[in-house]
């Protein structure tokens, strides 16, 4: 399939707006100009909402595991004890951090599908009181589980002194995260996922507890060490040249968020969940994860009369539509349908219905159309009717 | 609904392919250099198999009305008697163009949603052995008919000297004219319906008998005399300066055909036509056109049980879904869908499901699902199975 007709539903790299890809077409402008200047102070105070705070949120030029990395290099020092929960790929990549820093981590696996129980949480917090930082992935996008992440930090903040240093690479600006409210710490983000951005730029949302830490930390580390970037922020600067055409598009997707306002993006993810989820249990193939742990940005899927990398090869050939598959152990059991981001009802709808035609040429046996049907049922009791 | 989010399914403008948006935005180059000559030359062949000729295929840069001019004009002389079929607002230009140009019109007018009776045309030819040409509209846009234009071509020369001309502005590159074979005479096109770019180029191609009426023919013309345009085309040229970045869109959308296949691009859009015929039937919704008038590039739908505007806006508010309303007398009565160019069965697939939901919206009784089980069900008839 040509890539002009790709349909791209996976969970991130997500579709480009086009008013985002033209603004990203701007010409290049000296990084340490007023222009520049103009743009780092426009974007700084929009992003805050997103991340749920009125602190910082840093900007870094690279991909969302090096916020992950700056998460761990500002906050621990060599031997630290810390708990990170792994109930997938991406929480398994904080624990791979960690362990590279040195760090003597407690995991928590989950097996793949559940999301953590906070329970289980107090219990390593307990058994280890030297604990520095709780590491917890939002949406683990490799099995489309969501943590309770703002539960947990309450939780932990009233068991222990530990930072909450959350992984929302694949939930931030698709849904909403208190970080204030609840007391995150660090809130990690990336530009390819619901923040409708290529790859390329990095978000470090940090509370005041946790600059106290960040400050006071030995560790060396120099392109991500977060007080560059806040030193700099405050003068309206970035540390090292940054990813200008990025920032273009940045600005444009805040200006996009600010539009539909932030309540409705959050809402129009959560419904974009419920009519996946309605239409493939009314197609009877089964969702990986229960209602109350399933992300409302990616839904992963595990077939029972059909192969997963069968149904995924179909459905690109013939429509370009693009899912992706299990990872680590869940490969061939499981494939993911992101709906994040540049993403909305319609094309659930289409996808549904592409993906109905998919499950006829596998032979699975439903009615044809009830998948659809179920979509729209689930669409139109999530919408009010118009006047 | 934000502009960002719309989805165009009028019957043109139509959607821009990627590529060819990227292609459009190339650096200005010099119209009488090196490159824009290559850039010509690589063009004229390409389009010819899509106007079904092995003659001149000359490009305006101009919108799909100065084609029907330049026919007008290019093939008469005031006083001239002329044939002109009109079944709806795109006919009746036609006609405006030739009594602005002080022609002898004999209409045939053809009550809307109805082909002409080819009979019909044997006997104004007949009744008016002086008949200059016959002007037809291939795909009449404002009622989704299409006229049997290469049977008319056959049976008007069988008859008679008279030229034959067609408007093919809303049909040519989704569905197949065989030019040559049929004897049309002049076949001109647009840029923005089927070729799948912006508005601001013609086409017109030309027979070889069309061209000796057009050498002899002394009515005066300048930007649209074709002389200028094959005299220029025969050296690598175009005569007055061309539209460059759409030529350059021009070249892409070529390649995009010829990747395709042509057959393939045909085939694709005639699957459309029965996807969304069956959808219609299934939901109850009663089509504006027989099966064996209906163009296969729009689709025109006269509704009973709501109103055609209602469904319009409606469809815009909540989904961005721009459809077309009536015009002239049918407005009101009708609305109108495209399904042309870079449109495919996931588009399909997607406005079928989106109008259900409209449709509900609009209290129309009928079983949620059956609209999409019908499109998917004509599409797995219409393709192979896969192996």
């Amino acid at each position: 399939m040509n890539r002009e007709w790709e349909i791209l539903q996976i969970p991130g790299p997500t579709p480009i707006p086009p008013s985002v890809e033209r603004a990203m077409v701007q010409p290049m402008i000296g990084h340490r100009g007023q222009k520049c200047k103009e743009l780092v102070e426009d974007i700084a105070p929009r992003l805050k909402p997103i991340f749920g705070t009125t602190g910082d949120v840093l900007v870094l030029s690279s991909s969302g595991t090096s916020a992950l990395e700056a998460a761990v290099v500002n906050t621990t020092s060599p031997g630290d004890e810390v708990i990170v929960v792994v109930a997938g790929a991406f929480g398994d990549r904080f624990a791979k951090i960690c362990n590279t820093y040195e760090l003597d981590v407690h995991r928590i696996d989950v097996e793949g599908g559940r999301a953590v129980e906070v329970a289980a949480i107090e219990e390593q917090l307990q058994a280890h009181p030297n604990v520095k930082a709780v590491f917890i992935t939002h949406c683990e996008t490799s099995t489309g589980v969501m943590h309770p992440v703002e539960e947990i930090a309450e939780k932990v903040h009233d068991a222990s002194d530990a930072l909450v240093i959350v992984d929302g690479v694949s939930s931030i600006g698709g849904a909403p995260v208190d970080m204030d409210g609840s007391g995150i710490d660090l809130l990690v983000s990336g530009s390819q996922k619901a923040m409708m951005l290529p790859a390329g730029l990095a978000f470090v949302a940090v509370s005041d507890q946790a600059w106290k830490v960040i400050n006071d930390n030995p560790r060396p580390r120099f392109y991500l060490d977060l007080r560059s970037y806040k030193k700099s922020l405050d003068n309206g600067q970035t540390p090292f040249t940054p990813a200008l055409s990025l920032l273009f598009g940045l600005q444009e997707v805040l200006s996009l968020i600010e539009d539909e306002g932030l309540e409705n993006v959050h809402e129009r993810h959560r419904v974009m969940k419920e009519m996946t989820r309605a239409a493939f249990r009314a197609l009877n193939v089964p969702l990986f994860v229960s209602e109350e742990d399933a992300s409302t940005t990616v839904t992963s899927v595990r077939p029972q009369t059909f192969e997963a990398e069968q149904f995924r090869k179909i459905a690109n050939q013939e429509f370009g539509l693009m899912t992706a598959g299990g990872q680590q152990n869940l490969k061939g059991e499981i494939f993911r349908i992101g709906h994040m981001g540049y993403s909305r009802p319609a094309n659930v709808l289409q996808y549904i219905s592409i993906i109905e035609i998919v499950l006829k040429r596998l032979g699975h046996d439903f009615e044809q159309g009830v998948g659809t049907a179920a979509a729209q049922e689930a669409y139109l009791q999530a919408t009010r009717e118009l006047d």
